[in-house]
C-alpha cells in the first residue's frame, strides 16, 4: 500500500504489523492485515479511507489497543489504521470549560493539561495512564467515577470523523454533535457514533466538555470485608443510604495480592474483599458523607473500615486498582468479564460468580465498579494449560448469561467487539439486532469499517 | 377510525381535534388529522401503528403540546397519538435510583413521587409542572439546572417503543437501552431515540436514572444590571472563576414586568436584566460558592448583587423565571428563539439580538439559560399586525444565523420541529443532513412516524 499512499507512514513489518493486529483481550481471534499506516491529520485518514474503499480493503481503526473485547481486531486483508500519532489537544478552552483533541491523545495527559487550567476531565478508565480519547469514545468507556460523574458519552459535545456510505462517498469529513453545552440540532449522530467501536467511521478529532477542578482531594473510606458477599451488601447499604461517592471500587484478595507482589505498594491483603470509597463533597458535607460511608461499611459487616487519613496510603490502595488487571495478566491470560447489573444485585451476582467458577473448576480474581453494579471478575488461567482454558470460557458465557438473568448487562462499558456478540445476541431482542444492522448497514454499506464487531 | 380501532379512544370531534393538532409553538403550520386516539397501554399503541401502516396513515405522538417548536404538529390524514393517558408510573426502584415511567407521566408529578423515596430527577424544564416525560425526551429537554446535572438525555438508560421497519414492521414493541447504570451492548439506539422528535418511532416507557435528593435547600443569588450585556459579561465571569451553580438564569426587564403584572410575587424590576444563580453544594462550601457569585456579579459592574437570605423570595424569583413564557403569551402570539453559543459569547450575542431587533423594528423579551449560552429571545407580535409578525419572522432567522456564526446552534433544548428546519439545514452540512436522512429512511421507511420534522 505504500504506492497506493505516497508520503504516508505505511507498516509493513511482519512482527510491527503482528503487534498492531490486536487489542488486549484474551483469545479473541484476529488476522493477518494487509498493512498499517499511521495518519498525522485528518487529511491523511480521508486519503487513506478513499484509498481502502477504492479497493474495498477493510479499515481497522485503533488507539492503544488496550481494548478488552477484541474491538481492534484485525481481519485478513484489512488497513489498521493507527491513530496514536493523532495525539494533538487542538485546544483548551477554559472559558467554554471544553478542550478538542486528537484521537491519539492518552487520556491522562488530557487530564494533566486541563488541570493546568483549573479544569478537570472526569471519564477515568483504570487504563487512563495508557489508552486514547478516540479509544474511549469508541468504547464509550466508563471507569472509577461513573457513579457520580457518568461515562465517556456524557463528556462529548461533538466530533469529527470520516465516514461514507450516505455522506457523499466513502472518505468524507463530518462534524457531528456541536460545541456548546446544549444542542438538538438534528439526530444525535454523535452519541451514536460514540461507543459504536470504529464500525461507523473513523474518529479524527473530538470535543469534550469539561468540569471546573475539584478544590480539595477527596475523602477516602476503606472497608475490610470476610467475603465478597458482605462486601456486596455494603455496596446495596450506600444507596439505601442517600449516598453518592465519586468512586467505590472492590477489590479480592487475589488482585490485592497480585499487585503487591508486583509494586510493593505496602498492602496488606487481611481480608477477602476491600471497598474504597471515595468522597469528593466538599468542607464538612463531605466529612460526614465519609463517616456515613464507613457506617454504612461496618453494618454490613466489615472486618473494619475507617476514612484513610493518609494521602499517601489513600493513593497507594487506588493505584492497586489501577493495576490489579496488569498485575494479574502478568500471572497469564486473564479473561475479562464486563457485566453490569442492577445495584442491588451485585451480592448476588458475586455469589453467582463464586458458584459459576467453582462449577468451571475456573480460578477467578475479581475487581469491580461495585457502585455502578459493574463487575469484572477476571478468569486466569495457565498458558497452554487448555483445560483451565476451556473452563474459563465456559464460565465467562455462564456469567454473561446470569448477568442478562439479573436485568443487568453483558458489557457495562468494555464493548461488545469479538468477545460479547453471543452475550449480546442473548441480551437484545432480534428486532432490536435487526435495527442494529439496518443502522449499520446504512452509514457503511460496503461494511469497511471495523467489520464483524459490535453486530458480528 | 373508530371502527378499526374497537375500544379504544378515539376522538374525531373537530373542536378537540383541533386542539390537539398543533403544540405551543406560534406560527407553525398544522393540518387537520383524520382523528385522534389516547391509548392506555403500549398494546393499544401498537394496534394503533400497525392500524395506521396498513393504511398508510401518518402517525403524530404528542405528550402535553407545551413543545415550542411545532414538533408535535399534526400533517392532514393524520392518527393523533395523544399520549397523556398513558400517565402511570409503572414503579420507582430507590435500590439503584431508577424510575420507570409511562411517557404522559408530568415532570413536576415524577419529581415529588421520587422526592418520597428521597431522590431526584434533576431535568428541569421551565414546563415541568405541564410537560410530559415522553415530550421531555423526544425532544431532549433541557431547562435550568443543565449547567451542572445535563440534560435528559443524560437521565434516559433504556425505553420502550413501538417501531416500523427493519424491526419486524410497523406494530413491532422493541426495548432500547437497559436498565443498569452503566452498557455497551449495542449501538445506543436510546440515545438516538432520545430527541429524535417521535420520528421513529411512538415511546411507550422510559427508564429513567435519578440522583439522591439534595439534602439542604441551595442558596440563590441574585444579580441586577443596567444592561443585558453587563449581564452577559457576569455570565462569562462565573465559568473563569470556576464556578458551577445549579443554575444560571437571566430574564430582562420585559419579562419580569408581564409576569409581576399576571402574578403579583412581589418583585420589583428595577433593572434591565437580573441574573438567578442556584448554589447546591452543601455547609459551608455553599457558602463560600455564593459569595464568590455575588463577587463576580459586583466586579462585572452589577447594580447590587445579594444572596437571597429569605426563601420564600428566592422561590418567587424562580416561579418568575418559569412563567415568563406564559406571561408574554398572554400579551399575544411569541415567536420563541431557542439559539444554544459558547457561554463566553453570551455577551456578544445578547448584544447581536438587540440589534437585530432593532434593525427589524421586532419587540423582545429575554429570558435565558445563560449559564449554559442558551438564550429565549421571546419575539412579540400583537395578534393581527401582519407587519409586526414578518418582522418578528425575520429577526428570528437572522438570530439563527448569528447564533451559527459564533459557533453555536440553532436549538438548544426546543428541538427542530417545523420551525428550526431551515436554521438546521444551515447549522449542519449536507454529508451530516444526508446522514440523518438515511438513518430516518432505515427505522421508517413510509415515513409515517410524525413525517416532516426535524428532517423536513
Amino acid at each position: 500500500m505504500k504506492d497506493v499512499l505516497p508520503g504516508l507512514d505505511v507498516v509493513d513489518d511482519p512482527d510491527v504489523l503482528e503487534s498492531l493486529s490486536h487489542d488486549d483481550a484474551e483469545w479473541a481471534p484476529y488476522g493477518t492485515p494487509l498493512a498499517a499506516v499511521r495518519p498525522r491529520s485528518t487529511e491523511d485518514v480521508r486519503r487513506v479511507v478513499a484509498a481502502c474503499a477504492e479497493r474495498r480493503i477493510p479499515i481497522i481503526p485503533r488507539g492503544a489497543g488496550t481494548g478488552l473485547s477484541g474491538g481492534a481486531n484485525a481481519v485478513d486483508g484489512a488497513m489498521v489504521v493507527d491513530l496514536s500519532r493523532m495525539n494533538r489537544i487542538v485546544a483548551i478552552d477554559a472559558e467554554n470549560m471544553t478542550a478538542t483533541v486528537q484521537p491519539g491523545v492518552i487520556n491522562d495527559d488530557l487530564k494533566r493539561a486541563v488541570a493546568e487550567h483549573g479544569l478537570w476531565y472526569p471519564p477515568d478508565p483504570a487504563s487512563a495512564p495508557w489508552s486514547t480519547i478516540g479509544g474511549n469514545v469508541s468504547t464509550n468507556a466508563g471507569g472509577l467515577c461513573c457513579l457520580k460523574y457518568g461515562v465517556t458519552r456524557d463528556y462529548v459535545l461533538g466530533m469529527e470523523a470520516v465516514v461514507g456510505g450516505p455522506a457523499g462517498g466513502y472518505g468524507t469529513v463530518v462534524r457531528l454533535g456541536r460545541q456548546t453545552t446544549k444542542g438538538v440540532s438534528g439526530y444525535d449522530l454523535a452519541g451514536l457514533f460514540t461507543g459504536s467501536e470504529g464500525t461507523f467511521g473513523v474518529i479524527t478529532e473530538i470535543t469534550v466538555r469539561l468540569r471546573p477542578a475539584r478544590r480539595e482531594a477527596p475523602r477516602t473510606v476503606v472497608g475490610a470485608f470476610d467475603s465478597l458477599v458482605a462486601a456486596g451488601r455494603a455496596v446495596a447499604g450506600i444507596t439505601r443510604a442517600g449516598l453518592l461517592p465519586a468512586a467505590l471500587e472492590l477489590l479480592d484478595r487475589t488482585c490485592l495480592r497480585a499487585v503487591e507482589q508486583w509494586k510493593h505498594l505496602g498492602i496488606s491483603a487481611d481480608a477477602e474483599a476491600l471497598l474504597l470509597a471515595q468522597l469528593d463533597t466538599p468542607g464538612r458535607a463531605g466529612d460526614d458523607e465519609a463517616a456515613a460511608v464507613a457506617a454504612v461499611f461496618g453494618a454490613a459487616g466489615a472486618l473494619w473500615a475507617e476514612q484513610s487519613t493518609d494521602e499517601v496510603e489513600a493513593d497507594a490502595l487506588f493505584a492497586a486498582r489501577r493495576l490489579a488487571y496488569p498485575a494479574l495478566e502478568r500471572l497469564g491470560p486473564v479473561l475479562t468479564e464486563d457485566v453490569c447489573v442492577p445495584r442491588s444485585r451485585v451480592p448476588e451476582m458475586l455469589l453467582l460468580i463464586e458458584e459459576i467458577a467453582a462449577r468451571h473448576g475456573a480460578t477467578i480474581a475479581t475487581i469491580a465498579h461495585a457502585g455502578d453494579g459493574n463487575l469484572h471478575p477476571l478468569i486466569l488461567a495457565p498458558a497452554g494449560d487448555e483445560a483451565a482454558k476451556r473452563a474459563a470460557q465456559g464460565a465467562f458465557e455462564e456469567m454473561l448469561t446470569a448477568a442478562i438473568g439479573m436485568g443487568g448487562t453483558v458489557t457495562g462499558e468494555h464493548g461488545v467487539g469479538l468477545l460479547k456478540r453471543d452475550g449480546m445476541r442473548q441480551e437484545l431482542s432480534p428486532a432490536v439486532q435487526a435495527m442494529q444492522v439496518a443502522v449499520k448497514r446504512t452509514l457503511d454499506p460496503l461494511n469497511l469499517f471495523n467489520p464483524g464487531k459490535v453486530i458480528g
